[in-house]
């Protein structure tokens, strides 16, 4: 028997779904949602019921937009440079740089990064998608900004070799020491980084 | 102009309500939920669908149960013996308790533990329900199976007191070392407890 109603074990496994998230974890938040009255419940299932429908892919930076956008606002803004493109692994690295406030190029998401172990490769990226971006809006400058994870590095690499022959300038986000980390306790390999890549001042 | 489409937004604002949930980890579980292909989504629209209707308070023991059961399945099993009581705060405690295989009694779920500050008074929890039945149910022993926390403490003195003049024992759980804990390692509260609640062998 069952020591739990039906409904609410249901509620348990649909939660348990969620990426990080333990049979503990399932069990707070449903018993959250029914202690609490039914608004918070409903807030979900309304969010819910919209999010596929309401959310879709720029067709041409893959950066996810409402459903009734032709194309990302980031893309057709006028004040955006198309000859800069900064490619990214996820859409939500786009917000990442955006809240810089320092870029004022366009966009393009891979969805993913190389990964052999996830079963990724370079034909589940959108990378054919940016060599034809890079002769339509002539760019002239890709910046690279992976996560610094062996995937981003695998993915960079790839990227270098497959563009070699497109004349177009590439970069990437530079390494080195985070904002505000103190010498000694920088990781060695971050240091490291710091070292080669060294700034003239 | 924000960043994220309006539909991943709510999605990631019902998210944010859950117990725990930081931006980040909403924003992780929405794009999650929108990555993968629907399937996931409706699963948690369903049993959200029905988490409040098909659930409800068992009437005797306030444990939570099926809507279509009258009373727990736990109180009326004539396999439990209804002359001993566990009082717990949630719903979850009994499961707990349960998974000991060692109790044969029946629950009362308080609903809470006292906590002023939480603005949580002794009128808010299921005392006066827990009196009556023990007149009704002849009940010989209450085991008050509260959080080893101030709350739970305050809750068992206060149940103590409200329940001098009736004919009952009333235990708690032993507190003491728990199981596999290192004498060197265990708090020294703990230890304490263990060391004045000492058992003969």
């Amino acid at each position: 028997m069952s020591l739990l109603p039906k409904a609410l074990e249901n509620a348990i496994e649909a939660l348990g779904q969620l990426p990080g998230v333990g049979p503990r974890s399932a069990e707070r938040y449903a018993y959250y949602l029914l202690k609490n009255d039914s608004y918070k419940t409903n807030k979900l299932i309304d969010a819910f019921s919209t999010l596929h429908k309401g959310v879709k892919l720029c067709p041409v930076t893959f950066v996810l937009i409402d459903s009734n956008c032709d194309v990302s606002p980031l893309y057709t803004n006028p004040g955006r440079d198309k000859s800069v493109i900064a490619v990214v692994s996820d859409p939500f690295d786009v917000i990442a740089i955006e809240k810089t406030g320092l870029f004022k190029g366009t966009y393009h998401v891979l969805g993913g990064l190389i990964s052999p172990i996830d079963g990724v490769t370079p034909d589940d990226l959108k990378i054919s998608e940016l060599v034809s971006r890079i002769k339509s809006d002539g760019v002239k400058e890709l910046i690279l900004a992976m996560n610094a994870s062996v995937e981003g590095e695998t993915t960079s690499l790839y990227l270098q070799q497959q563009l070699e022959d497109q004349k177009v300038i590439i970069s990437r986000l530079a390494r080195g020491l985070s904002v505000g980390v103190d010498l000694e306790y920088a990781d060695h390999i971050s240091l490291g980084r710091a070292l080669t890549g060294r700034q003239k001042m």
